[in-house]
């Protein structure tokens, strides 16, 4: 396999301004192999309860995604309810029930060990390790939440000494390295055995930090957001997906791969749930890549 | 006279967690002419007390800025004390003291009539105005504070509504727009007759608008900031001044301008008051300059 992703499948339950929704399909690796379809193959590890809808598992399906390391376990689906509120910068959670996410042990079937690229999606560090252990990846990415950070954070720490490129948003990226500039905290960052730092900013973009480079992505001009759930996977979805499908890991690349990943981001948060990557196109992504180019050039014309 | 800026000249007492400093040279003028002084000569209109240490005036006429539409008036200069926490993005107001601001009515020189360029920094609109309807320039450019849209918000829609371009920062654009969505705000703005807006972000960067344009700019990546202050009034400085200096106001222009801008404010917040703005030189403006066509390209290579 060419790219497997780890991380949850879920039934959210979001609100925000523009409407509500119940039960809805969402996760981490959900998002990240929708986004990721546009260019590599994505096998997924996670784990769905007995109550999951089967019609999901066939949309995924349907878009290409590899389902073999799903698991379907005796029990509920993990569910996340949460709300955002006017400014949309930050979830609120109501609920996290994680039912048969509680005792997941990822069982790796044989085809995805070795897998080009790896992607580990916020999840206990323990498991991270266990799965990048069992894998052996050439290319390992991975994110984390505050909750790892506040918990095991010597644990994340070797997690992340192991990965080519970590991705984490700006909250993570200050609380890991306690100091309020995001610069200090990528260049921190790679002080501690990554050589790759992608720090996500939401509707301010994301930063890029690598020995020999820095870069500075905008976000796409949105004016109608409509539900950010999904966009920080999606991002990472797109970014590593482009990765994979060139089977490179150049700053050359991975700038490029943001952009990509930026703009699949964008079309997510249009919609609920992950409505927006489920009829996307890519000649759609290559619309918004080109506007992209305009966007940040001040000195060639494109 | 080529360019004219009206605004505050004032002795700042401000605290970082960096330090300390007591009655050194500040104000929204100071700034502004230090920074345009690279591509346009500057007349200045302001107003300054007794006890204003004449050093301070000789210093900025060194620099080639015009301080024949300075005021030296009865009683004190206009005083503003602040500090700014470790996260440094917003600034705390301790005390102002208006001094001989408070009934400061602009007296303009034969010289600044006419001008090419008016600048009017954050003031009473009704000044603004007056000023405006005084010098009747060939282009016009204005900010604002969150205090005038709170108690005189029709009239700052007045001023707005007869400038070229705003240059506002985020909290302002979302206060005056009633919207946190800055892609809202600043296209809610080109509808009240302005025709270009530019929304400052700090460390994020900065939004242009205009018909026919959209650019996001980042900010210069910097580790060791010092003082924020007057980062905005030297980020408006260099952007109105690299206009000024080429006569242009077309969106290319205004995007070489913003980087401009952007560049010259990086230099001062790594030290106190003005001193990294007393010292710079095109050639480290260039230097920089050079820098950010790296940190934005994904596409061409440098």
């Amino acid at each position: 396999m060419r790219l497997v992703a780890l991380g949850t499948i879920a039934l959210d339950s979001v609100e925000t301004p523009f409407g509500k929704v119940r039960d809805v399909l969402g996760g981490s690796v959900t998002y990240f192999s929708l986004a990721s379809r546009f260019f590599s193959k994505c096998g997924v590890l996670g784990v769905v309860g007995v109550d999951f809808p089967k019609e999901h598992l066939k949309m995924l399906e349907s878009h290409g995604i590899d389902l073999s390391g799903v698991e379907i376990s005796e029990g509920k689906t993990f569910k996340w309810e949460g709300y955002y509120e006017y400014d949309m910068n930050h979830a609120h959670t109501v609920r996290t029930e994680l039912n048969v996410l509680a005792s997941f042990k990822p069982k790796i079937p044989k085809g995805y060990k070795g897998c080009d690229f790896l992607f580990l999606a916020n999840t206990d560090p323990e498991i991270q390790f266990d799965v990048l252990d069992k894998i052996r990846p050439k290319h390992v990415i991975c994110d984390t939440m505050n909750f790892w950070i506040q918990h095991k954070k010597e644990k994340v720490g070797e997690v992340f000494g192991r990965c080519d490129m970590i991705i984490i948003n700006e909250g993570e990226a200050r609380q890991y390295c306690n100091t309020p500039n995001l610069i200090k905290a990528g260049r921190e960052l790679l002080k501690n055995g990554t050589k790759r730092v992608i720090i996500k900013k939401g509707e301010h973009g994301a930063l890029y930090f690598s020995e020999n480079c820095f870069f500075s992505s905008p976000a796409f001009p949105l004016e109608n957001l409509k539900d950010p759930t999904g966009a920080g996977d999606s991002f990472a979805g797109g970014t590593v997906g482009y990765l994979a499908g060139n089977g490179t890991m150049d700053d050359g690349s991975i700038k490029k791969a943001m952009v990509y990943g930026s703009v699949i981001a964008s079309y997510v948060v249009e919609d609920f749930s992950i409505e927006g990557l489920k009829t996307l196109s890519k000649e759609r992504i290559d619309e918004r890549y080109g506007k992209f180019k305009e966007i940040v050039a001040f000195e060639h014309e494109y």
